[in-house]
């Protein structure tokens, strides 16, 4: 059961350990499961979405999905980091510069994930997934939350920095529900200049002010 | 057709016009269908809800719930509209009073509808409907923005008032997002008295501020 699986045939049905012929492809397999992952829980959600599923999609064998990545969470967890990963670099965005335009930096680079498609689309399958289900709910905190928001609270070194991360936080958050989801108007027309203007205060106000 | 169902049956299994015991029932009968159609849509969400099953759960037969409401959108949209009568009763909120406390009580008043248990579930299950599908979306729309955020827009009388209603709106669905609905902590714990001191003023002035 450990090798022999024909080179010409990436996807064996079979149950059991993977073949070292399919474990050796790693790096590349392990991508083309993620690929999968990504868009499957992208056009299905996370509750219609099997490991089943993705491991057809990625033509492997489900067996494979799980050596890799462990349960459907676990392989919803590793997508969610690969389409958060433009977001997760805000951080940075906020780490570099005075803190007085820190405001402005994360308004900007938040926006900017949500105005261009390519980044837009899986945000916007991930905010579905966890709007409608508990375990996904639990891996957006965990990524949001202990990640993005922690490492944004420890710069600012204020006792409640935290809850101020989270306030600034759903600012954005509201206005990418209102602007690019439910799509209300004027709001999803503004020219993006008009909403920094008004929204880079606030942000700011919420992380440093009194 | 129109007349002869026994009085003791309010479910007759047939197709056409209702009866006219049926409609005579109006009120009652018109109420019942949107008990029915606020649960079914709150546990099922929109796109698997249908006519039928409301009509089920009513104990009616389909033709009366078209006869009272029309198409599945309408429904939705009448029960809608009965579980966001509390948030559509903001505006008073702000038209009374000075417009110096607004951010505040409408901070108070739209936080209020989400802390009770009573009027965050069909909420929490229309915002689930309209993060999922159009047609929920559209109805979450016209009755957000064109009746609430446009009634305490015309009450500014600035030039960009509905955008201004629409970024303090935003502040508070972000929070309502992040604390009822991703469960993000510290915000989902933290003492609502503590909230309304950081956003009722960020709320204020998106509304009133330069």
């Amino acid at each position: 059961m450990t090798s022999g699986a024909p080179s010409g045939d990436p996807a064996p049905r079979r149950r059991g350990r993977p073949s070292r012929t399919q474990a050796e492809n790693g790096p590349a397999t392990r991508d083309r499961i993620l690929d999968a992952a990504r868009e499957e829980f992208s056009e299905r959600g996370y509750e219609k979405t099997s490991v089943r599923g993705i491991a057809k999609a990625a033509g492997v064998d489900s067996a494979l999905v799980h050596h890799y990545f462990g349960t459907k969470e676990q392989v919803f967890e590793a997508a969610v980091t690969i389409a958060f990963a433009p977001a997760l670099e805000a951080p940075a965005a906020i780490e570099e510069g005075p803190l007085e335009g820190v405001g402005e930096r994360l308004t900007r680079f938040i926006l900017g994930v949500w105005e261009s498609p390519a980044t837009r689309v899986p945000l916007l399958a991930i905010v579905r997934s966890a709007v409608n289900n508990e375990t996904a709910a639990a891996v957006f905190r965990r990524l949001v939350a202990a990640q993005l928001l922690s490492r944004i609270a420890r710069r600012l070194e204020v006792p409640d920095a935290q809850l101020r991360a989270e306030l600034a936080a759903a600012q954005l958050v509201g206005i990418a529900m209102l602007r690019y989801v439910i799509k209300v108007e004027p709001l999803a027309s503004a020219d993006l200049e008009q909403i920094v203007a008004r929204v880079a205060p606030v942000v700011q106000g919420h992380l440093t002010g009194p």
